[in-house]
C-alpha cells in the first residue's frame, strides 16, 4: 500500500474520507466519554481533526478541533461536557493543506427551521457541484468545503414536516456514496446511500440503547454487541419510540467498496458478515496458488499488508519473516530532514532487517499499489539490505481508475496502473518479479460464501454502481 | 509480556532504563537532527522525557523536556539549536509519578572543575545509596535521583587531570550495570560496565564521524554503518585524535542482559553479531519442540511477542492468525473510564478477534510473564471471543527474581512466578495450560554460535554477575 | 466602570462588541502582519478571540482562533500566511460561557454566488431575530450565532450584480448597529449604519493603501494616517478604481454612541475629530464643577476613570492621588480562590494604597456605573484602608436603560440605575455621596464645537435613533 | 525609565532580580494556591519562569517552569498539588537568551546531608565567582548557573548540626545582596544580607499563620497583615515553636537599594514603614521645585513615571497631561516587524496622544535613564506628534556606575551617563532640556523622617555598601 491516507479532493472539495458514531442513550448519561472511546477504534480512517456533538436537555454543543482524538478530547474537556441523551462524534482526514482547517471539522451543527440538527457523515457527493449550483440559486452560501454542508443544507430545505422529512427527501438528491448521521434534539438518524458503498452497522447496549458506527470495533469499544449492517437504502431512525427503518429506496444493490476489505478498515472489523482479517488472509492465500515464486521468505509491507502475506506463507509453505519493521513512534510531527540525512531519513519509518533479508531471495506482498512511489523505495531498501530478488506480490487488481466514491486516488495521471501493465509497473518499481490478483480472485476472498452482495470494484475495473463518465469527471476535478 | 516498560527505583530513586546515543562529527554541523533522528530509532526505551546537549564552539547547550521526541524536538526547536562538533541524546522511561519530573530528564549538564560536560546514561548502580552517603559527608549535594547525577560527581572528583581522567576513576567505583556516554567539550566518552550488561554499539558515518548507541536501529536511522559492539570494561574516546580504546577493569566477563534479546531490544537490533529477531523466532521455535499441544491457531500477545508466536506456528505447523489487535492510537493520555466503561475500555487497547477465535483452540504466546496481571485479562477476554482452550507458552523462563540492573522487577512480592511453579501460575491466570522455556533453551535461541560469551539471566536464575543479596536488596529498598 | 467588558445577548445570539480592520492594498503585501498590529490596537474591544482573512491570488484564506492576538498570532504563524492584496481582521468578546466557542469567531468567510467574501463586524442588529426567521423560511440554515451571518446571508441574497449590491440591498433590512467590512476578492467594502452609532474610521498608507478600522490607534499602528470618519449611511468601496463613497441612506441622522466616548474607546483615539481622552478630562471637570465636594484626595477607578478623575482634579484643585493599584499581569485565567481566600483574592487584581487613602477624604471618580457590584466592593476596600470619606463621582449620568445596539446592558433587572436615583443608588453602594454628571454635561464634554451632531445617549435617556419598545425587547430577549 | 527589567548577568551567571515569598502554616492547608496569589502580586519583579515548592507530609515537592504565574500555575495544576505546612514561591526575570532555561528557575530543591531543603533567593552574590571556585576546588559540581545553587552548596556543607546552622555559617561567607528563604521539611528560614539591601518583608495570617515576601503587596493578595521589614543581618526562624530572630552579624548598616523606590517596587508596597508611592510623588515634587521649566503639559513615561511626573504637575501647577499611552495586550509574544514596518511597530507597544501634544511644551517626566536608547525615540515619537518642546526630568540623578548588588547596569559602556553630564546627554537624546534629581533630593524624597537609615546608592555615586573596586569589576566581569 503506497499512499498516503486521505480525503480525496473534488474540484476544490466535496469528499469525505472518515469515521463516525453515533449513540442514542434511554437515559442521560456521559455518552462524550462513550464517543470517545468510539471514535478511539475509528482513529485509522482519519487522523486530521475530530469532534463530538451531544443532545442534552434539548441544545445541542459541540466541540471539535484538529488533532487525534487523546489529543484533543483530554480527560478535563471530556469531564465538562454534559451529559447528554444522543451523541454523535466524527474523526477525519485530509489531503491537501489548504483544507487542514477547523472549518471542515466535523460534527457540523445548523441551526435550521427546525431548531439544531447535527451531521456526522463519511460520504462523497458526486453530484455536490451541481447541487451547490442549485442552493447557490436559492441564496443559500457555503462555509466549508464538505459535502456533508450540502446534505444538511438540503435536509433543511425539506423539512417542513420536521428533519425525518427532510432526511428523505435529501437523500433521493443526492447521488454518491453516504454513510452519514443526523442528530436532532429527540432522534438519531442513521442514513446509507443505495449502494452501501461505504460502512455502516447497528449495535445494542443493553436493552434499550443503541450505537450506530463505520465499523464493529467502534462497537466492541463502547460495549455493544453487534446487530446488523445498515442496509444500502435505509434509513434507520432511533428515538423514544424504539428503532424504525425506512427503506427510501427501491433500486438498492449491494456495491460495497471493496477496497474497505483491502485497506482501510479495521483486520479485527466484521463487515456483513466476513471477518476483514480473513478476507485478507484469502487475498494472500490465493495470491500464492496462483503466483507462486521461489523463494526463501514472505514478507509484507507493515501494517496492512502483513495479514495477506501470512496467508501467502500458509499456502506457499515458504516462511513468513518480517523484513521491515514500522516505527509507531513517528507521528505527524516528524522533523525534516535536511539534503544530506534525506536517505537515512526514511529508514527512521521503515527499516529493513538486514539480518532477515540479506542473501535471501524476499517474497514481498503488500495490499495495493496506487502511486507506486513508496513500493520502488521500499524495493530499493531490500535491495540495499542485501535481498537477492524481490519478488512484489499484491493482494488486489491494478489500479486503473480514479475513485469519486470516497477513495484517495484522485486523477488518472497520478495512478502507476492506469495506463499501464504489471510489467510496465515492474520495470519502474524495479521488482523481480511483480502479481497482481485479478478481480474476480479478490471478490472470492473478500465473499467466501458471506457476502452474496457484490461490490464496487470501480478503481480496478471502471465499473462504477453510479453511472459515471470518469474521463469527464478527472478532467472536470482537476484543472 | 505483562508490564508496563518503566524505570525500577532503588530507594527512591537511581535507576535508570533509557536509550543514548551521540555523535562526534569532524566538523559541525546539524547534528541536533541526527541525533534527534536517532532517538526516534530509541523511543521504544523510553517515552517520558527526552533530550539533547550540544558541544558548539566550545559551549555546551542542552534542551529536555518531558514528552516523545516528536512532541518535544519540533521542526522550529531544532533549527533554533546550534550547529555542533558533538552531541548527546537521551530517551528516558519513569515507572512512578513523582519521578515524571523535568528534573530527571537528561542529558545531565555539570560545570564543575574541569568546565562544563554532559551525562547520559542507560545504567543501574546498586552501590549509590552508599556512594552517596560517602559523597553527601563531603558536602556534595544532589539535585535529581538519578544514579547518573552521582556518576557525574564522580567524575569531577577525581578530574584533576582532566574528565577522561575522572571517568576512569569513576568506574571503578561503581558497581552495577552502566552504559553511558560523556561529552565533553572535545571529546565523546564511551563507558560500559565490566559486564557489558546494558547495550553499546559504534557505528561510522564517512570517514571520521562516529555515532555510539544504545541499539544498532539509532546507526541506521543517522545513516551510519556498524563498526562492534562495545566491549565490556571498556572506555572509548573519540577525539580529534580520532578513537582510543582503554580497558579499564581485567575482570571483565560477558553478562549481557538477556531480557533485551527477550522483551526490550527492537527486532530490527543486531546484539553482538547476533539478531534480535531471529532470538526471539528461534526462541518460539525451541518453544514449540518441547512444549507441544494440539491446537487450531498460534497467536502473539502484540507486538513484542509475535515474532515468537511466528517461531512457534513454524515448527508446530499450526498456523499463525492473530487473535488480538492492539490500538496503536491510544497513547499515554487515554481518558478514563468512569465505573460501567472499564470493561469496554480494554478493548480499546486490545481487541480479540473474534472471527479468529471463536470455536478455536488458541496457542498464545507471550515473552514473559512477571506480574501476570495483564496475562490474566488477556485470558478472559479470548474466552468472552468464544476461544474454546487458551494455552499460554512463554518464550522465557519463570521470573523468579528481581533485578536491580535495570529491568522492572522491583520486588519478589510483585512477581507472579517468585514463588510458584508453572501449574500455580496456569491456575491464577486462568489459562488450559502453560509452559515456559528453561533458561538452557533461552540462551541457546540467544546465542546461537554467535554470543558464546554468556548472559545476565539473574531475574531467572538469581545468578548476577554482580554479587549481591537479592533478599537483603529487595528488603532494604521497598520499606 | 463596574462591569466587564461582554457582548450583549439578545436571545441566544445577535450582538456583537468588537473591533475591526481592513487593509487594501496596491500590491501584494505581508498584509497578515500590518492587520495583527492594527488589532494589537483593537485588542481593548475584545479579549476572546481573533482572526484574520486574507484575499491572495483570487483566493480567500482565513485563520482564527480563541485567545489574545499574541496568543493566536504567533511568529511561526503569521510568517505561514500568504501575502495579500486585501485583509480584514476582527477582535472578538463574548459574555456567556456557552458562546465562547470558535464558531462564533470572525471573520465569517462564505461561498456565494459570486465566489468567496468574508465579513467582520460591530454590530448589533435589533431585527436580527425576525430576518432570520424569515431567512429559516427561505430554507437558509445558520451556523453560528453571530448577526455578521445574518449580514452575510443577506449580501449573498441579493449579490445578482455582484456582491456591492448584495451589501446595497442587505444595509437597507437590517435595523440596529453596524460598522462592518466585506471583503471580496477584489474589493474592501466598509458599511456604517445610518445613524454612525459604532465608530469607524479611515486612514491612508502612502498613495494607494488604505486602512479602515474601529479607531484611530489602528492607524498609527499600522502607519497610516487618518483621512475621515466614515459617514452614517455611507458605503465605502476600496478598489483598483480607487475609493468610490455611496450614500446608502437618505434618513441619515448622528447618533454616535456617547458611550464610547465614556469607556469603550482608548484614550488616545480620536472620534470625529474629538479627543476621546479630552472628552474623558473635560467630564471630570464639569464633575467637579458641578458636584464638588471637600476632600483630600481626587482618585479614579484604574484604568478607564482615571483621566476623568484627573479632570476632577484639576477643576477641584483637589490632589489627584491613587487610592487604587490595578494589578496587569492578572489575566483571564486567574485561578480560583477557595472559600477562605475570597476576600483576599479581589485584591489581586485590586488594591488600595493604604499609604494614600488612611485617614483621607477621598473623592473616587468612575465612568459609569451599569450593575453596581464592583463599586460597592471598591467602596468597602477603600475603608478598609483607612479612609474616612469616600465620594462617589460617576463621569455619566445614571445608567437607567438596557442597550440593544452594542454595549452589554443586557435587561432592566441587571441595571441599579433603572429604578432608582442616586441617592437609592449610593445607599446601596455605602459611599458617603453619589453624584451622576447629567446628559447635557456629558454631551458637552463629548462634542466641545468639535461634534455637532449628536449623540446615541439610550442607556442614559431612553431615546433611541431607532425606535423601539425597549420594556418589550427586554421582556422579549430575556425570558 | 528605558530599560527592560532584567537579571544583570556577571561573568555568565551570578545574579538573580527577583520575587520570592514564603508561607508558614500551623496546620496543612492548600498552600499551593496562597503562594500563587503572592506571586501575582510579585510578578512586576520576574515574568521570566517562576515556581513553587511545599513541604507536605515530611516530603518536598516542587513544580517550576518557564513563564508568568497565570501561565504556568493553572487551576488543574494547583488543584493536583498537595496540601503543605510550608510553601515557597518565586518569580524570575533574566536578561540573556541562553540564560532562559528551566534550569535555571527556582525554587532549586537540593538533596543534602540533612534531607531535602529548597531555597528561593533575589540575591546578587559579587563574591561567587571565588567561592565557586573554591567549591570546585572541594569536589562540588554545579548545574545552574545561580547564586541560589552556591548559597544552597554551602548551606550544605556546614549542615552538620542541621540546616540551620549550614545557613548561620553560609551567610558569613557570602558578599553582596541577599533576601532569601530556606524551606527545610520542619521549618522556613528567612535571611538578609547585613545591609538590607533588597527588600523583604514578615507578615502573620491570623494567630500562628507567617508570610515572608519581597514587597508588602503579596502581604495584601494572601490576606496577611504587615508586622514588619526584615533586619539586616537577621535569620528569621519560623517553625513549630513559633518565630525566633538571629542576628548573624554585629556590622549591620542600612543600605536599602534606593532604586526599589525609583522604579523596581510597586506603588502600593511600604518598605521600611515608607510609601513607594509617596517617595516617587516627593521625587516629582522636588524636580519641579529645583528643575522648572515653562511648559504647558506635564506627562510621565508610563507607567512607572506617572506618579512622579503628578508630584511635578502638583507642585508646578502645570496640568498632568498624559502625552503617552502604553498598549498592556502586548506582551512578550510580540510578532516582529520586517523592515518597512520598524517604525510603526514601536507606536503598538507606546503611542503618542497627538490631541495632547499637538503644538504644545510638554515636560517628560522619567524615573531615571540607564542606557538612553529608549528615551530618545520617545522624546522623537513626541516630536513626530506635533509638541513644541520637550523637557526631559529624571526622578533620579545620573546612573554612573554599574550595580552588581542586583540591578540590571552591567558595564559603564552600557551606561548613557557613565562618562557624560546631563548636556551631554541631552545632546544625545534630543530633547529640549533635561534634568535630574540630585543624590540628596532623591534621599530626601525616599526617606522623609521615615527612614534614617540609608541607602544603598551606588550606582549614582560609586559607594557601595560592600567594598568593590568597580572598573575592576566591570572588565573582569565582560571580556
Amino acid at each position: 500500500m503506497d499512499y498516503q491516507r486521505c480525503v480525496k479532493l473534488l474540484g476544490d472539495s466535496m469528499s469525505e474520507e472518515c469515521g463516525i458514531i453515533g449513540v442514542y442513550s434511554s437515559e442521560k448519561r456521559e455518552l462524550a466519554r462513550s464517543v470517545c472511546y468510539g471514535l478511539y477504534a475509528l482513529q485509522h480512517r482519519g487522523q486530521e481533526a475530530c469532534g463530538i456533538a451531544l443532545s442534552s436537555d434539548n441544545k445541542i454543543v459541540h466541540h471539535k478541533s484538529l488533532g487525534l482524538v487523546s489529543e484533543v478530547f483530554v480527560d478535563s474537556l471530556v469531564n465538562s461536557l454534559p451529559e447528554a441523551d444522543i451523541a454523535v462524534g466524527h474523526v477525519r482526514y485530509s489531503a491537501s493543506t489548504q483544507d487542514k482547517s477547523i472549518q471542515n471539522a466535523q460534527p457540523l451543527v445548523f441551526n435550521g427551521k427546525r431548531g439544531k440538527f447535527a451531521v456526522v457523515s463519511n460520504s462523497s457527493i458526486i453530484n455536490a457541484k451541481q447541487l451547490k449550483a442549485g442552493l447557490l440559486e436559492e441564496n443559500i452560501l457555503f462555509q466549508t468545503s464538505l459535502d456533508s454542508e450540502v446534505f444538511g443544507v438540503l435536509i433543511n430545505k425539506f423539512s417542513k414536516n420536521g428533519y425525518l422529512d427532510g432526511v428523505r427527501h435529501a437523500v433521493e438528491m443526492i447521488e454518491g456514496s453516504f454513510s452519514t448521521l443526523i442528530m436532532t434534539r429527540s432522534k438519531l438518524i442513521a442514513v446509507r446511500d443505495k449502494f452501501g458503498i461505504r460502512p455502516l452497522v447497528l449495535g445494542k447496549i443493553g436493552l434499550d440503547d443503541y450505537v450506530v458506527a463505520s465499523e464493529t470495533t467502534a462497537l466492541d469499544a463502547v460495549g455493544a454487541t453487534y446487530v446488523r449492517d445498515l442496509e444500502p437504502g435505509e434509513i434507520l431512525v432511533i428515538s423514544s419510540k424504539g428503532l424504525e427503518s425506512i427503506k427510501w429506496s427501491n433500486e438498492t444493490k449491494h456495491a460495497f467498496c471493496i477496497f474497505e476489505h483491502v485497506y482501510f478498515a479495521r483486520p479485527d472489523s466484521v463487515i456483513e458478515g466476513q471477518s476483514v482479517y480473513k478476507a485478507r488472509r484469502d487475498s494472500g492465500r490465493l495470491l500464492a496458488k496462483n503466483f507462486p515464486v521461489e523463494a526463501d521468505i514472505v514478507s509484507g509491507v507493515p501494517e496492512s499488508a502483513n495479514v495477506a502475506a501470512r496467508g501467502y506463507s500458509e499456502e506457499s509453505g515458504i516462511p513468513f519473516i518480517e523484513a521491515l519493521t514500522k516505527n509507531s513512534y513517528v507521528g505527524r510531527t516528524f522533523i525534516k530532514p535536511n539534503q544530506g540525512q534525506r536517505e537515512s531519513a526514511v529508514k527512521i519509518k521503515l527499516n529493513a532487517i538486514k539480518a532477515n533479508v540479506e542473501g535471501k531471495r524476499v517474497i514481498l506482498v503488500d495490499d495495493s499499489i496506487v502511486r507506486g512511489t513508496t513500493s520502488k523505495k521500499i524495493v530499493q531498501m531490500l535491495r540495499d539490505a542485501g535481498a537477492k530478488e524481490v519478488h512484489l506480490r499484491i493482494a488486489s487488481p491494478i489500479v486503473k481508475h480514479p475513485c469519486f466514491l470516497g477513495v484517495d486516488m484522485q486523477t488518472y495521471n497520478q495512478l502507476i496502473g492506469a495506463y499501464r501493465n504489471a510489467e510496465q509497473i515492474c520495470d519502474i518499481i524495479g521488482a523481480d518479479s511483480l502479481a497482481f490478483l485479478d478481480i474476480d480472485m479478490l471478490e472470492e476472498a473478500c465473499s467466501n460464501g458471506h457476502y452474496p452482495h457484490g461490490f464496487c470494484t470501480g478503481c480496478f475495473t471502471g465499473k462504477y454502481p453510479v453511472e459515471m463518465d470518469m474521463k469527464e469527471l478527472d478532467k472536470q476535478f482537476n484543472d
